[in-house]
């Protein structure tokens, strides 16, 4: 295993306990021996469930069996299940009935109905799921819930994760606390489209399942769609959200909660590209001025996706033309002349040509740093994005050439 | 400077000499020292020029004058004039200055319309070109014109390449012998939109300035428009073709022209991709059974570009899954369950999972090979592509995390 992630939080936060939720986690053996890699969630009658999937078209089993489900209003209990080791993707029929097995037991076990039992796997893509090794650890699982297992869980889902990923906020609404804890996987294949590897967010919040749903959307483009590791993009991406509204506070509509919401997803997203494979820089890379909002997305992913802004990252040199050839080849509306680059606070370049009151040394000193913000103002308009990345490595190399993902 | 690609070539290739064509080279000192830097390419009156440059928003002051000149009809003769260390892109009105200085000089002092006189710059992006340097060895560079002078030019305009490109054939149309002959630069910043890195191709046919546009044009989309080495798009790229007429043999819808010229062309392509930094494979992606042909491409570069690929090609990985996974990443259409892997004569998966009768250890040994073939059915239609590609090794970062582009 790699180590610790230089990037990684010097600890794993303390996590508010969400009432209505409990946790589990076994030992199955699905590919890992001695850890955990089995996680159960189960959320008591009246939770309400909301989730953003991948938008592959070759998406797991799971996934499809996942945004089947999610649509539908229930007041039963739920349950989330989750391996680690094998993503049961690209598995043909085998991988359905690998999902279905696992989902009926659960159900089994748990007495949730099948329509509420949400699978997750994540891993190796193409080989068998041994779903019997799951299904052999859930009395286990349904014997040692306890709503304080979040953090165990989050251990549990890892794969070459090199530090468990958590975030959780309290926050008052009219006078009375609401709790909002989540967790994440992700290091690799990051480049998410609709959803970052896997999350799950839990709260005790009531709340609408469209209302939820419309929230969880909004906000994963804000947070977990503008993070990139590898510009790949998994197979398995799923963020699910349940609020078991056991703190009987509604929160349709309230600002401070998605505000909450929010700080939660961006921190597990920014967490997620901390963890990323050979990390050894967290980089923001804003874009304004462009000529729509989509427009400077565009753009501010072509920067982060780009090998050779990503290496020079790496190599902390502070190669500004390499960014001038990212927005170049990004496809999005571009005047070569009207850009102003920024590292940090340096201005670097401005109307088409290097800053006259910008020194080589300074940009050197400022990209030794962990944390690199690169801001390009395309000169065109009002369009703004903000995406995070890391550096490409020779640590992200030496991870992609030996582990079998 | 990084030892010879494995890739590369035995040797460079025998190329025949253009009649009406001359060129010599210099040690200018723009970036390097103590190697040639500069070339000068004279092509007699008569001579027919076309040319494909790249689509970057960013791209160089040299660019945008070529571009300028490239469609105009002339008798007068002409030149190219290269110099290599420095890209004169993001240069501001001093690039524009710079090469202005520049062609107006090879005008004084070849006597060659400024009109007709084409300028490249290629290495590092955003410093002056310090043009004087370049102008003072116009004198020595049109005493020392050779016809035989196209080896020497292949290396004059080479940056981090390992080895100098290029490509010949002879041709008999109606009895007569028809020459081409090409030289190319590149090795990173390579995912050319419309044109590659730098290339440049003589031929002794005679052929409107018209059709030869449109031919070069249309041979270009099947050859240095599908290599990539790093999905990062110069911005400088430049295919300058110049046909000296000087055979008297008209090749105007001839298909035998076309097909060497094609033969050259991909020939050079090939070359750039097998001096891919750090490369240590060369890969070629087909795409068939696509719903288009643009749809085939989209799948082709997006297995091309995958970092994980790329690092599972340089680990000798047969890592199937990951080509699934850039397949549903990609945005094209597609059905996991139609698709159908090969690796070179091995069917590795089908029907939405792993075939069968593959066996690991054959994948294992296949990709062992130096040259490695992956083949995806997509299985929904006729549409198809090819792109040549190469591994992503620890090479690329060590050299991209110093070198300065």
């Amino acid at each position: 295993m790699a180590p610790r992630s230089p990037l990684a939080p010097d600890a794993f936060p303390s996590l508010p306990v969400i009432a209505g939720a409990q946790f589990a986690i076994a030992e199955a053996g699905v590919r890992y021996k001695n850890r955990p890699d089995v996680m159960l969630a189960l959320l008591d009658p009246g939770s309400v469930m909301a989730g953003v999937f991948t938008r592959s078209a070759t998406r797991s089993a799971p996934v499809l069996d996942c945004q089947a489900k999610i649509g539908a209003d229930s007041t039963e209990p739920a349950a989330i299940i989750v391996n680690s080791g094998n993503s049961n993707a690209f598995t043909g029929r085998n991988g359905v009935d690998a999902t279905q097995a696992v989902t009926a037991a659960v159900c089994q076990v748990t007495g949730v109905p099948e329509a509420r039992v949400f699978s997750s796997s994540t891993g190796v893509i193409g080989e068998p799921l041994p779903y019997d090794r799951i299904i052999q650890k859930l009395a286990d699982l349904t014997g040692s819930l306890d709503p304080a297992g979040l953090p165990d869980a989050a251990r549990a889902i890892m794969t070459t994760d090199t530090f468990p990923k958590g975030a959780g906020a309290e926050i008052d609404v009219d006078g009375h606390t609401v709790k909002i804890a989540g967790i994440a996987k992700g290091s690799g294949m990051i480049a998410p489209d609709m959803a970052t590897m896997l999350v799950y967010i839990f709260t005790d919040a009531k709340i609408g399942r469209a209302d939820l749903q419309a929230l969880l959307g909004n906000l994963n483009a804000r947070t977990f769609n503008n993070i990139t590791v590898d510009s790949d993009t998994s197979t398995s991406d799923t963020l699910l959200m349940a609020a078991t509204g056991t703190s009987g506070v509604d929160v349709t509509g309230h600002e401070g909660f998605a505000e909450a919401l929010h700080g939660v997803m961006l921190d597990l997203a920014h967490q997620v590209v901390r963890d990323g494979e050979g990390a050894t820089k967290f980089v923001t890379v804003t874009v304004n001025g462009a000529a729509t909002d989509v427009d400077a997305r565009i753009h501010a992913l072509s920067i982060a996706n780009s090998p050779l802004v990503k290496t020079a990252l790496a190599g902390e040199d502070p190669n500004w033309g390499r960014i001038v050839m990212a927005v170049g080849k990004s496809g999005a509306a571009a005047d070569r002349d009207a850009l102003t680059i920024r590292f940090g606070d340096l201005l670097v370049a401005e109307q088409g040509w290097v800053s006259p009151a910008y020194r080589e040394a300074d940009g050197a000193a400022y990209f030794k740093q962990p944390e690199i913000e690169i801001t390009v103002d395309i000169g065109l308009g009002q369009g703004m994005a903000t995406v995070w990345t890391c550096d490409l490595t020779h640590g992200y190399i030496t991870i992609n050439a030996d582990y079998r993902s």
